[in-house]
């Protein structure tokens, strides 16, 4: 036994929860019908639950099929097999957007944290162009554990955000725009060239790594290594 | 007479200010010396004044030699040959700045719209990741007719100061910064896709440009077209 | 009251207009059908009038079907609920286009302009290989208090426009071409890179902004501030 | 007073520490002199200690002139006034490096963590190309609250980590490199499309900014919020 | 006879073979259906057998029709018509990928070196995320003339492969990924930066390119030139 | 009368063929139904025959409804109404492919110097893959006054050519390939760098401004200014 | 006799004037000494003069020594040692600039052509920005076989001629320009995408190149072929 | 002992030549002097030998102070301490050039094969322009085990070789060239790109790999393991 199990096509990482603390997680976009339903049956059966991204709405049927408890939701694009047994959310992560058009991303990032244990506070639509909005809402984000900041366009609202905060801010450029926003390519360069202090980035449209890094965080921050 | 002088190597523009409204300018880098003088000189016989950018302290000597009156500033970069009579200033352009680097530029930017007889407010280093020093200068910027944002390094200035004011903000790039500022790319990047209305934007450490487009706007709101 | 109306997944910005002289507008593209009907109920009860770009013919039979006096222009893709009064139409905005492919953006830019207050002179088709039809329309061009120049492929009409106007000059970059012309960056560069003063640049295709900036320019100039 | 002391040419930001926790940091880059010493002056008098980034040798000669306690490091290129009480570090901080070439940028981000009171534990030239010498220290690793990993040319240390540890790896692109290397941005792009979990990314060569955001988090994990 | 076939719209080349040591392969992606046709119908002829790469399914029936020996991998995309005596296969060629997505491109690598003659092992799904699983399988990578090491993402699995053999590693970048991915190019720039030794790239996705190198040091390595 | 026909939309440069010496032609692409028509219209009235480039099958109906002459071409997309006198064709224009893939660009190029008034050799499938291929047609191309060289992928033909003839090489890139092509940017930049003397490029697949300039060469190659 | 001179270090192409012909030309640039004096010294035998480009002040230096006469131009940096017999120039090539810092680049072309034979006009300093210089001058760039438009920044130029003139014209980009120039790439760009017919492109500062093209074309509307 | 010398700052990988049947190689570039001595000292220790690439002059005279029997090459930059034995060199790898200018690549490379005991055929300045050059050579190149195969500017000469050969090329852009070859991009893509099989690709400039992956493949040919 070398720590995973082998589907032929596929090396389940059965080890991975104890060397990192988080059970695997299937990016469901692009798999074949076929190898998904391996994927998730054999996960379900290893860990008793089966957490998956970039869902589609016919793979959710797919799986639905054979697992009736299968949950999908359509504006994450999340596609779960939930446990028996509910996790009690802890700490705080501060989930923010600058429009409504990152909400996609941020709930892909907002639901991976929950998924993950954490509990998340929402913070939409507060982009830096109305900035009023963003101030109103500072208390509330000073009282997280980790800020994931979603952007797209001009990708400007961690640097505001990064200047008022103590904790560490993952931001999380988006492919929301057009012409020069080279989907996404622009909001992640502002991200990266950032004159806030506490900003680290991932990748366009990548919920999910945020949700994961701030659930780390935040389970350092709660006493849990 | 086809409206220009031909120095030979150069056609000098002499209808320009009756098309355009402005003089000629001199954009000095990279001129070799005697193409220099000569240039400055036809243009001191024409308008009683020459005003050049981008000019290295050796061009300054260079001038000097034949023009005592010229002006240099290391700052700006500017060279001149000041007029005769001086001009009254009109109107209110702000420049601002992110950061303390930038001033070179936005002194560039200042200069050339005070050239041209506007006045000019400056405000600098009130980059975003300290968001109360610009809240602290809002009523300051909304006074001005256009408003100058001159950014390097993420470029976000542009997009909070349109939030807040009614008239156009001319974004201006800088090279400041480091790794994927890429010479300042990133950060036209950034004002190209700002999520804000009414910001436009000029090439990267291009004050000159700027001021220029400030001073067309001042006129136009103090009834001079 | 914080100075917006929190739709849960949205912040409409109900102080915008006191703040920037200019009322919200909604970006249609991507927004899902029940966002956008909300938004446009909103909207309508706050202003009494609607207006939205980038909408498919799809959004419009859904915002007609509960506002019978919705309009729809395919060509700009505005999609709007006229107020009740009409607006009397001030200055003079002329809106250029390079080929008969920048139309559409050149018409979203034209009727942004119009729905905002100016009044507008459409000049089209007057691209530079041909240089003879701009010449011929220079005097209706130098009438306005603000150009819009609109161009594809290599986008050099805004530095031909620049050289013969005293009023500032806002580009739009279009993404008609093909190849090299990478969805408009080409034209982007170029208008960036313009040896023409008085020239500024907005997003590909983003006719919204340059009728922004525009106007803008256009209240200042008929001494609105 | 608004917060920030105005230099005229700068504006200190003195409310800095209380809302992030971490006092101002000179960035020295470029600086030129007068301004250099004004701000080292002032912040020496607000703090009791400065500490400087990317600094020069001929900046350490200026800065000593003044301050004969001013200490240079020539390899993380940090300039510092230390204070006068020693501060007891904290917590732990992994940094690796991929090569030696990457030290000079891991010194900058440990020595920075340390400046902070971060406890740090370097462990350099590990990379991918002789997977043993990483994994014979990966207990050493395991360790720490945080992992900084620093890595030029392909760039792939921090994927390999992220898979053997529970908590965040900052990755930190160098300009190590030549050829396609693209002064670091091939190393830039690696980190972010990391199909590891836990990794997120600042600028290239940015140590200070992966100190920072390590302290961070180690301040959390140990309780300091 | 000058070498080749001139079937008017195409050159087929004959002699391929004699100087090059592999016949002619069609790459039928784009073709249009006659010239597919044709090519196969002539090759056949000349050959008694034909290997096609990146077929639809679409080109799978229209040949199929013609000559009802033909068979299509739908994984690979290979579309072959067999030649009547079966090839003993030589050597080892090692084909690796970091994910399961990244199988496609590895099959249409180990069905073309097949199809040349040499014997391939498969070992998928060993990305360097989960390094345990590379390194339980050393021993069969070891045991190669030639290694295809398969990776989109990041692209770091030839890295280390490359530090832990003795013969050349051919990497090949896939489009596997997203966001900043750009459809493999990060992963190409990875490899092209590798620091490990040994390793040199070919385009993305370019499985067939892969399989031929390595069959060429394939049967070098077996005494065949 | 200003020397162009102002459609409302359009401004139909009738001065043109007196410029140029070449009558205006249809870019198809893009082109709305009813532009196209008129379009057509109008161009035949003045000209007695139509020559448009770009064209789908769709447009090919549209006209043919109307004119019962026009002809369309499915390789090149050419689509005609043809004049009623045949034209006599002059000099030699060779126009290589490197691969069948690139035969619809250069059978634009071909058709458009055809109905410019030029003859044409076609010389196909000769990329330097092959080099025996090439060099088996090199009195062909010799003959030339004009050679046009159309390839994508590596984009190398136009090089070799170069270096075997004495007349220009106009060098067309084309969208040919999959990966790091680009869309064909990887065979502009090859020809941009071209270390053989004598060739030109022009845009990606323009396989129309090849044959018009050829043509111009041609021309003047014959006797004609 | 394979047709060239085996310097060891170089194979001086000596049939290449009968293949193309023009004799092979030095490209000085980066040239060590001793490889530059062999290379003069043998070209000078086998044609009793040499052209060589890109030359530095050192080079002719180096040159002078063992051929006192030859001549260094260092606007063009054109190195060469004349033939005994003066040349009869034919037909006629203008070489038209937008600014006065093209004129190195555009000298480089005018030499060339003049050392193939070529009668050149020099029109300079005639940028689109200013374009009553440009119309000016119509008539005498009508009068040529061939022009040359060289540019930078947005590299206009090319796009204004084309539509005028009935010959091909050759644009050359240059690096001149700062910002989203980026060395010259924005010019190309521009030329590369020109809505003008006759337009070819070559690369960035290749003033040499342009002037061998024009050349050829002048030979072959003087009827030399 | 884990395999590995540690000196502090580096870990020397002593257990390479057992794993990947090399020794280690160093990288002089960039590295600190004080480093550089350690280095060399401590692997002569070991091995008897040292051999270094990227070496500079200055370098070559700190090394020399210490190990009197080091020699340096300038135009490969290699810097050896060469060891007591001679290897005998076996097989047979063809450096092609296409231009004098890559020969410091290509020295690189045949030194570095050299080093590791493959005999070297070197084959310069035969690049594709002047083809003549390259067929006079075929039988030589045909010779070989491996093919090296070494251009800047458009680097075509691989794809041309690629046709000719029946063992694998390996294709080395260089950053020869100026304007769009961008520092041996250009030359990357080309290769990459190209449509003849046998060509894998290593870095700009990367002399030093091409000659460790010819030497796996010719020792393979050669019955090494």
């Amino acid at each position: 036994m070398d720590g995973f199990a082998d589907l032929d096509f596929a090396k389940l990482d059965l080890t991975r929860e104890e060397r990192t603390g988080f059970p695997e997680v299937v990016f469901c976009s692009g798999k074949e019908d076929q190898f998904l339903c391996d994927i998730y049956d054999r996960l379900y059966k290893e860990n008793g639950q089966v957490f998956g991204t970039r869902a589609t709405k016919e793979q959710f049927d797919l799986i639905r099929a054979k697992f009736p408890d299968a949950v999908y939701d359509p504006v994450s694009r999340i596609l779960k097999i939930p446990g028996e047994k509910s996790l009690e959310l802890i700490g705080n992560i501060a989930v923010c957007t600058a429009g409504t058009a990152d909400i996609k991303v941020a709930e892909e990032a907002a639901q991976t944290a929950e998924f993950f244990g954490s509990k998340v506070t929402r913070i939409y639509d507060i982009g830096v162009a109305g900035i009023h909005r963003l101030l109103s809402r500072t208390d509330d984000i000073r009282k997280a554990n980790a800020v994931i900041a979603v952007a797209g366009m001009e990708g400007a609202l961690p640097s505001v955000i990064g200047g008022l905060v103590k904790v560490p801010v993952i931001a999380v450029p988006t492919s929301v725009g057009y012409g020069a926003s080279f989907e996404g390519l622009s909001a992640l360069l502002t991200m990266i060239n950032s004159c806030a202090n506490g900003i680290s980035v991932v990748n366009i449209d990548n919920g999910y790594g945020a949700g994961y890094i701030a659930t780390q965080i935040n389970r350092l921050a709660e006493g849990i290594k």
